[in-house]
């Protein structure tokens, strides 16, 4: 056991009970996988929240945005002989794949950085367009310059890729558009230009060549990005073996960005772990986690709506201390603080 | 029948043994899906050379390139338990995918857009570097000003993306990096400027969510790319209902942009067709083939290193003539002309 993480004695923060509904006709199967910012001497946090209708005997349904924005609810029956209920995440029926849950985002805040509430009026934002009619998801915060910018997974039967919106005031939100095309998600700006470019890492799939590995990519002005390259790949056999992903905004320490990500299994065991990259070139990787800094080891963590998942994609970082809130078993959401030291130190040194 | 392609009557104009290989210890398997250009009042193609060495019984070896640009050989016993051969193009071995040649550009002219030959001395592009140990394949020619862009697909261990040099001369070339992360393919430049941005189709894939479809990006600069768009999906039961990617640079037209494009069915049986778009707004479609503009059907399209394929990513334009080169079977290189009106009557009107 290498888990360094100190949870939160509150935790869970935050379950589907906890907010209300986005519309009457939906219920709240998950709150996940919030993105983390501090912004008027509070804790934000950006949280994927996932609804569905509630459950007939026999039928699945769940609901799709159309891309006028309208939303239109999908109904099947679980015993029709072209239907594959095996993912609770994902139904394939008749050749096609969909959502179980349709995903938006909602903002939260708090002044101990434990107990969150809604601002009044909400801020709720859904998908919208051909590119997010199956939602929008786990979304990252970085703060750049004096704007935010969210990148997020963009959802529709056009695939997956990384959507991005920037605010100043949380109020005006300007979209950007897809800036990483399907299939990838866990889009992770660096919160500052380096040399005449700004990076993001992301997490691209192969297709019978390749895999779920880490690219990093750089970009002129934050909207079209270029000369990939790949940083990290998946480890046969270890805790990291089938996918990967970066969480959030790399963090600048003396000894290079540190990076916490999460790594899955072949039993989609869902762990946390770290990288260090140099400080001028991140491309170039210093030091990783041979072992998880955090795995799904509490109850909340290990049974819910997708069980075995520890998955962050936020942080605040004060000094030594690096607080991240995660989502615990695709359900519930949680807190937990890491030395920052602690975590360069348990690094396996690589160059 | 549908197909309204003239094909040449000299096809095949080039075959495997018409080329000397690289390297004394390959011998050339395939020549395929040439970029197609007009350059000093010659036709010039851009060939994909896929080599492999003389194949041992009971052993399949191939080469792969380090990422210092040495060459090194790989040999697997065809009888190993976990070892796929079922695809000519692609080895599964021990849970992880490798090609089966090795593909390199190579540059041969006609006077006559019919009897090709190399320079001297030849123009050889190889892989380099990491993303392109598994060589590099279907480049596709743009001119853009007085340059010429060279989109090809750029394959590694790591995944299958498109890569992009430039040249002026076609004796020095600058490599521009990934400019479409994995897994994509099928990068087609428009050759000028629309607005304030280039634009380019390129086919990505998506995984569980998505298919292969056809893609739009825009760049300030033609490294970096964002705003991408879905323009055109496969469609079930038809010819093109597994994969589709579009082939050389769009065809300016009165009526709008010009594409023609592959399709492929749940047989893997490749066929052409076209889709038009708006010419200010190029996601916009405004018409696309119902039926295939070329299938195989010649002897030398239906039976070969990978049969019933026709597939292209190269053309000139004279006045109404359009002239294709064209892989077929994955083994020879063809050429075929199509009347652009024709092409542009035979479409299906959309919008």
């Amino acid at each position: 056991m290498t888990d360094i993480a100190k949870r939160f004695k509150e935790n869970p923060l935050l379950s589907p009970g906890n907010l209300p509904s986005s519309h009457p006709g939906l219920r709240i199967e998950c709150l996940l996988n919030p993105g983390v910012f501090s912004y008027r001497e509070k804790v934000w946090l950006l949280i994927r929240v996932a609804e569905r209708p509630a459950q007939k005997e026999g039928f699945i349904s769940f609901p799709i945005l159309k891309p006028d924005g309208t939303m239109e609810i999908l109904e099947l029956e679980k015993d029709h002989p072209d239907i594959d209920l095996s993912d609770p995440r994902v139904t394939q029926y008749c050749g096609k794949s969909y959502l179980t849950t349709l995903s938006h985002l909602r903002l939260v805040s708090s002044d101990d950085g434990i107990h969150f509430s809604e601002p009044e009026p909400p801020v709720i934002l859904t998908g919208k367009g051909a590119l997010e009619t199956f939602g929008i998801e786990d979304c990252r915060v970085a703060r750049i310059g004096d704007a935010f910018y969210l990148t997020y997974s963009a959802v529709s039967e056009n695939g997956v890729g990384i959507g991005m919106m920037s605010t100043r005031d949380w109020k005006d939100f300007e979209r950007k558009g897809m800036i990483f095309l399907p299939h990838n998600k866990d889009g992770a700006l660096f919160e500052e230009k380096l040399g005449d470019y700004y990076y993001a890492l992301n997490r691209p799939s192969g297709v019978d060549i390749g895999g779920n590995f880490i690219w990093l990519s750089q970009s002129p002005d934050l909207k079209h990005w270029g000369n990939h390259q790949c940083i990290l790949t998946t480890r046969k056999g270890m805790w990291d073996e089938q996918r990967i992903g970066a969480g959030a905004s790399p963090i600048r320490t003396e000894k290079g960005w540190l990076e916490i990500y999460h790594g899955a299994d072949r039993n989609n065991r869902y762990c946390l772990g770290a990288f260090l990259t140099d400080l001028n070139d991140p491309s170039k990787i210093l030091a990783r986690s041979e072992s998880p800094i955090m795995e799904p080891i509490a109850d909340y963590e290990k049974t819910g709506f997708f069980g075995n998942v520890v998955f962050t994609n936020g942080h605040l970082v004060d000094g030594d201390q690096v607080t991240i809130y995660y989502g615990a078993s695709d359900e519930h959401i949680c807190g937990a603080t890491f030395s920052l030291n602690e975590i360069l130190n348990s690094l396996t040194q690589l160059a």
